[in-house]
């Protein structure tokens, strides 16, 4: 590691004794219920990201309170209606996206303006939730985001007529279900980098996404990246990634 | 079984016995390691087909001279060219398929005009052999076959340039690997009736046909019908059956 | 795609602007929640069909309006009892059909006659919701459909005395669960093309319907075509597109 | 144990000491590849079966010989022809069954007139090795055997035909690969017990025999005991059994 | 059958119209809501037994009034609480078996004394609910049945002081879960027949009773058969079949 | 498609028929037993890329030379050495990587120079030959490839001597057998784009690469693509693209 | 057994009858809805360990006043907060651990001082329950226990930050979900045996552990155990075996 | 690490270069096909092992070359008699255990004594490879080994007479293959810690070993380690860790 070399060089020159070297490395606050991260931001380029599956509403509120008072930019995925309202009425400024089920609150401060273009589409109106948590996730990390949704490969006409605007991004994330064929038809359009995102939605051999991801590994347009079901949130990071790999 | 209530009414009626009437529905003839069904036929409008996989060209050989003896067409399917050669020595007359692995000979006198017409479409250049056992099969039962190959949904226009011909068919057959989509595309851009096959084309992920498999079952396109991993001839009988239901 | 074709030769006659002939290609009409597709008539000889599972009563209701007002008939299938309250509160004239769990109300005018034969046969009273679901479908699209309930193959006369009936029909649809015998015993005594559909119905080592799924797709009658767990729906598209390709 | 009580009455009485007690348990004879269990013919009814799977053609004949030694009767299964010579050459008295591949020499002396009768189903014939080594082991241990091959579901009346001869046995044991149904329809048409026997034949998801056990441990007709896929020797054991339960 | 062979027979002779022998062989009642197979008992020495999983109890109640009226006896299985309170408020004669959650009435008249002996071995507390369905079935037939809980692998004294009440059995069930080793250990010490009930008992990697599942079928001691996860009905009717066969 | 736009456009001109249109997108040249997709370059950025595994060595030699005459570049993978010596016989200037066992001959004329940086992770030896095949395509794509090999968790001072390294590159392919723990280690130490790709490297459990594939799907550091299993050149075509995207 | 040696050596001594030897070897107590086994802590080290997933606060309760009565610790896994409230208001004196769901009272007298020194090592704060109940069983019997939480690989400072610790223990059990991927990183960094415990923590493919099990069953360092998923209990009671086998 | 850490206390006393800090920690040797970790005896208490599975006779006498030119003993597994026979001829001086499949020659100079005492169990003789592969490990290096091969649950007399032993040994290898029961039935004799060895012994059910794994997994006795099928070298590191943490 690099911080690691860094912190290296410090003991040699005597800057830094060994023990100091190894608190230096721990930059997390411990709430009981859960450790913050607060250095991740530095070490991985965005801010520790709450997981809301297993925590009560009050523990979220806790841990955005939290981030607050580091002055960090606050984001929880996987956080159901009742849950949010008790984040909300506690942080009132904290923004709510009911389909995405992330609550959102930017860090302090201006803004900067939002780089790069990915597309996200998304094959039927069922895989919208998981489309719509790579979307905001993206968003608030300031990626620009193109939204395509049911334009799954039942009705190809669909799909045919946003081949342009998906040469344009950066990167394109394809979240489908079923037998989640759309990101085979997607690669075969464009030359950029394609993610591909299987959803649980489907039944009895769809086995709860397990159909649409053997699809998506196996498919015949090389080149598709795929992510754990469901996992629009590693989507997100993933084409970040990419799409700031190329931003100027 | 109509075949059963007309025995029984011909034992009500005195013109056979109980003893008769159970010898009768017994056709079949014992070679020692095979018994061939020669009433089939005369049950299922196609007759006997020979499994070829796991017997040796000698015992090919017998069987496809018991047809001739009994006047009756021989498809044997599954053989592999050494054991074709065997046959071939032993019955010049018949034909042999090397991409669909089939021997064929028809039946004896003039053979009855093709009828109606099957897409027989083919996702990539490996899944052939399956398509071809499909195509081969389905013309010696007397049906009009229209091929379209290396049609695989990762350069969509090759598909697209077959919408035409696909919709003058009465059924559609699509042999498709890796991750199975064709068979949605296809269904998407048709009304007649889908039949999809998926083949063990593949690797890693692909676990011997399962994606494949998965996919066509949980095809978005709905009311494609799916056969066993690498099963040709299954699709043959079925699409064979469909097509001769609309014949004139 | 012939609709395709026929613009693309109207757009070089000049007329139709490229852009217009873009427009042309979506007749879907966005409903916030769900994007109905008032095409798929034209496109696919039957109308959008709604999926209830995922949806609310009120969203289904709002769709079933939207269907009224396009002048189309409406087709809902997985629908609870307590979302058919909720619909058939708004909209007085739609049909409840319980068991099978489907709602539909004709479009104006009056139906053709239901034309062809389709036998639904149901191995078991549980394989029931799934085999009415494939008939009351089958119906709704205009054919003529036989049902044949619990005749599995434990007691075998019980299906041997339907067999006169199962051959006048021009495709046999078979539904059934646990072991998925019922296909390999009626694909024997018929010469119709046979659609299989495995049901969730057992326990235990059944594993939600995959050993019936497994079993139908290793019937050593040839020519059986499988459709997904559970589904009905997709047999009675694939059923009603077979019967309709033999009518007169 | 019985055994372990009448020698702990022994010790009770002091006829035996502790340590000459643990010693009687203990018949095996070392070969140094391999060991024979010489007393299981006492404990179990039936002498050591050599499973020839994994052995040389040498290893067996010396099996063969120690047994011999022993005065008791040889039987392996498992033996493919080679290997089969190789004993025949060293022991001209054994019987070689070359479908079932087992190799059997009856115990010297008068053989017992062979009790009850057992009767072995097979779907196919290319079931008839499995089906064969559950026959030729059943007779080997002094059954009396009934064979029916070739009576799949798929033509219903050739096990319809056989259900007088059937029913007189004590026990019926069903081999049957692909879907396995066969079991379900047998168990339907007797009262009698019933034992199923995947086998491997198959292909795609046939799944080595998967589908098959699956369908018989999913059988719609209650009360069929299964054995593990291609075990042709455990059906056998099991059967012995309840045919000697009942064995006046 | 026999059945269709006397029928055959009277209708050879003149005693019955084709049209009354296929009347004949259906003696189902329908409920709306079920089908009773009242000719089961003549068929398969046991009378229908009604499975209480999906059904309400007001359906279970009918069915056993239904049952009353053609005088026979009733037996319901796998009824939870709530509907036996329904049932038995009804039917104030009717046995509730709560652990095994069975409902049972025997048919009016004298009971015959019962026969043989089945002994049930249990290997844990938890899989009692499967053992005791599996013991008062087979005791609702007429059998003797001897009970032996609690006796796992993991305290091997536990069995081994059982052994020679199990040898005095004429077939002995095994029930366990986790991994499923009970049978193995069973059939060594015996050489009764040996069916093994694998249930769902166990988590984690016991993959609802899969694990046990497969230990039973690979168990190396031979001639175990083997019935579906949690099945404690079918090991009765086998076990039943089997202790009949041999009864005096 | 823009291209198809671009046709459109020229149709709607006047400037070409609809004929020429639909012949325009063909530019495939079939060789009897495969097909070539030469106009593929021009869509993907890429050319065709012959896949060896189900050809002969004769036949890949013919498709070299088709792509000689085509004035393209040939990049073979999947080839074994025998094949391989086939191809070098007939085309002494092709080069052949054996660990990678891919054989590539850059398209005449002079070479850009390589852009980007992507970094080749192998976990152990034995998954070389796949991180071989992605790092050999990339640099055959143009692409400057650095590899890390031999630095699987288990000796972890391995991978963290590589992080400077790492992070200078624009995206990281980690390639891992057996658990396939090295992505998460590594996602954890970058911030740039990971892509994952399990191989088949172990035995027993590892079931063929599944539990590196789910180990990666699974991965506890967000934003990691995977690819199939054994899939280098998957692998090679998405890190291209990335690689491209953010070159300058 | 020793036990089962030293009851026949005073059987031969003539100390013991033969059937109170038998009765000896009984110590269970049956409470109608579970027998304990009061024997277990002189037969293995430690008392017998109430499961209490399919237990009533009430029948736990019964449980743990009848270990008292014997003078036995009480010792309940798998309690969840509604029961443990019933268990406490009866017993005021058992400790509730909430995290790890577990209830425990030491047996009465002073406590022996605890011995060796085991690590718990928990990747994420979702795994912690599994590790509890792994550290508070530990700690019941007499182990010193060290706890490492949220140590997981994507922060690889984390572990390495606590080597010096785990090296000093003479077990470390590492608890994962999710890829299970610290024990592999663990396994190379100390030279002290290694158990992995995987959990069900995840989501989509990690098919409830199924992911976890299978990455730590195939760790690239040797020498790791593995027990079920979820199971804290189980790993406990291995390490603790494995650290009193080295305690002075 | 505590290598690390005394190498950064070093590094801070000016001992020694941060450069030099980092190239210490290499002590990897290149043979252009493989990598020689020389360094793991000082880390891990035990020198690298060869994995001979995947490489030719030459290559491994190359390695044990090198491996001697370091004064480390030399250890092979998975080595096949054909390659054996090659690296003897280079090493006269190896020992060959072919049972085991293992080559091995000791570091050189004095041994020191065996410590500690394992036991190792092994089911059937099939299982022998597997355990024969864990006791020669484990002996050199430098453990004391006792075995006990063929006691398989099917005879239970066999291990009951080996109870003693087992007793005496600080760690029991249980190897089986089948249904794995052998370790639930010792891990309920003992209390020292038990490792099992789930081997790829059986057929069709067994699913190359997953049957024994499942079942070791679900063992009833509580406590029981897991490794990899077939994985005999992995429980010897582990047992080996456990025996020397308990040895004097």
């Amino acid at each position: 590691m690099s911080d690691l070399r860094a912190l290296l060089d410090a003991v040699a020159r005597g800057d830094l004794s060994p023990a100091d070297a190894a608190e230096r490395l721990d930059g997390r606050q411990d709430l009981g219920f859960a450790t913050l991260d607060l250095q991740r931001a530095r070490r991985q380029d965005h801010p520790e990201v709450v997981y809301g599956a297993g925590k009560s509403g009050d523990q979220i509120a806790q841990l955005v309170g939290a981030l607050a008072d580091a002055g960090q930019a606050a984001l929880v995925t996987r956080v159901d209606p009742a849950k949010a309202d008790v984040v909300r009425a506690a942080h009132p400024d904290i923004r709510w996206h009911p389909i995405a089920r992330v609550l959102h609150r930017p860090a302090p401060g201006p803004q900067p303006a939002p780089v790069g273009r990915i597309a996200v589409v998304c094959a039927g109106t069922s895989d919208l939730p998981v489309a719509e948590e790579c979307a905001v996730v993206a968003e608030a990390w300031g990626n620009r985001v193109d939204r395509h949704v049911d334009v799954g490969v039942a009705g190809l006409h669909r799909i045919l007529s946003r081949v342009d605007a998906l040469r344009a991004a950066r990167v394109v994330v394809v979240v489908a279900g079923m037998e989640g064929a759309l990101p085979s038809v997607v690669g075969g359009l464009v030359a950029t980098p394609v993610l591909a995102v299987p959803t649980s939605v489907g039944y009895g051999a769809a086995f709860g996404g397990l159909a649409a991801l053997l699809g998506m590994l196996n498919s015949c347009s090389a080149g598709v990246g795929v992510v754990n079901i469901d996992n629009g949130f590693g989507a997100a990071v993933l084409a970040s990634r990419i799409n700031r790999t190329g931003a100027p």
